[in-house]
């Protein structure tokens, strides 16, 4: 029941640095590694950083790279850190192109890794566990919960991810 | 798939505290519901603590009373965290009783909640994301993994949990 | 060799946090009664918040209530939380104005309080015991050390304080 | 105003850590170097542990060690790490010493700086700013206030330092 995980970074809440010289949030390094470190997982995982960008500056090439790198890779189960802004956006664009026998969750998180208040230690556990569990398809794991890419929103009033219907 | 979930607490390295008078570690109150508000879950969860206690001084009726609990449940989703030191062996005792139709997930951390390396938000997110997602039966969610309750150990050596072959 | 403490909040970096539906840094409440109790303070401190506001955006009237409070404090020592961009400037407005037998210290933040790796508490602590032990004048407390409101820069390049000659 | 210090270590709460193996707290490194990074120190600091214990544990020549190096030390600012259980007998030892022109200042702390919620950050921070800025003589800075090493314990019930009249 255990298997290899290719771990892609693309940036998002999850890895936003404080400036101090600016004040302002910016990305510097994934914060991945460490949180496998704290989280001391055993779990084989490949992490490759793919972008560090927010998501609302995500494009078309952008998720064409992403497409790519899922459908290229070897491992078949797939952990995408991601802005949760514009998720449900990659995950349709993923689960559209219907690529076969890999199961791909996409996680991030509301509050930076930097803040000691955040959520994303828990939506990496959680986002490992789906992919590990799982069958083929495009998922979005947040809020402990899981969700099919095509019955998905982020409800920015709420905060959270939620069902369409 | 998603699932009602139900969370018993029964103590372990997870909820211990520090004691400023003795300058000793000891169990107060839970940390569960801080660390799914943290996690910001949406899962419904029904937290029921059954006991506070290291896990090295769980005896058989600890274990019965933890048994007749998940029997019990109505709700067929359980996630039952605790010390790491004896989880093999209630993990054992649960999967040996043969509960029908019910995934039950142990889980537990090596280091306090209450220490800011812990890696207690971790396992918290997998537990809950394997308990949504797994057929019935036993398990142990440590180190982002998860094992079936008859192939399993901790390492004591190495501080995590592996296959017994 | 123990006194009261008037404790004035001006916001800057000490007391910011990251709002989630915007992914931006804004002020909501100060962190200084929770960092006061993580401390175990016994200072008998009176906090007042006279303002929330960026320091680069602090004007001539603000500088102006500020120096009526601390002239009109009935209490003699005096710390001031303020942001550290504009923080030389508040301090010299305050040495101008010549305040008799008043020790006012300044100190902020490099990182927020929000952060798990702020700098704050321990800017606190200091503030805190220069405020108790220098004779009247004008200070700014950072970097554990304590400068003269007449001989003191904040270094952008380096992120710190140091004396003007 | 500003004055090169000298930091001696002696273990006590502030360098307490969790050991995963045996479930208990223990003395690995000390946390003073990481402290003085996140406090962004620019103290010109001398770091030298003397000893790593509980301080229920010092014996009178352990005392006679510290009073040795506070004696000879060529800096006249001390600040002297201690747990907080048997503080006020170095400071009273320390403080009949009678050393002449040094300033020597004792501080720890409640909780072990490994726990999020410690106060070892302020009181570092507060002992540093006490040690440049009191004239010669032998305190104990907790609690953000400071004592004369002939007029404070330690009120267990409270968990907090105090006069003794």
């Amino acid at each position: 029941m255990n298997h290899n995980v290719r771990l892609y970074v693309t940036g998002g809440t999850f890895d936003k640095e404080y400036d101090e010289r600016t004040g302002r949030l910016f990305f510097k390094d994934s914060h991945l590694s460490e949180m496998l470190a704290l989280g001391r997982s055993r779990v084989p995982v490949e992490l490759r950083t793919l972008m560090m960008v927010d998501s609302l500056e995500m494009d078309h090439d952008d998720r064409e790279l992403i497409l790519n790198q899922c459908r290229k890779s070897e491992t078949d189960r797939i952990v995408l850190t991601h802005g949760t802004d514009t998720m449900e956006i990659t995950a349709r664009a993923l689960g559209e192109a219907q690529i076969p026998g890999k199961t791909i969750v996409l996680t991030g998180a509301m509050i930076p890794i930097a803040f000691g208040s955040s959520d994303g230690l828990f939506n990496l556990g959680a986002a490992l566990a789906f992919a590990q569990s799982l069958p083929p398809g495009v998922y979005i794991a947040m809020n402990g919960r899981v969700f099919n890419w095509d019955n998905v929103r982020k409800n920015k009033d709420a905060g959270q991810f939620e069902e369409l219907a």
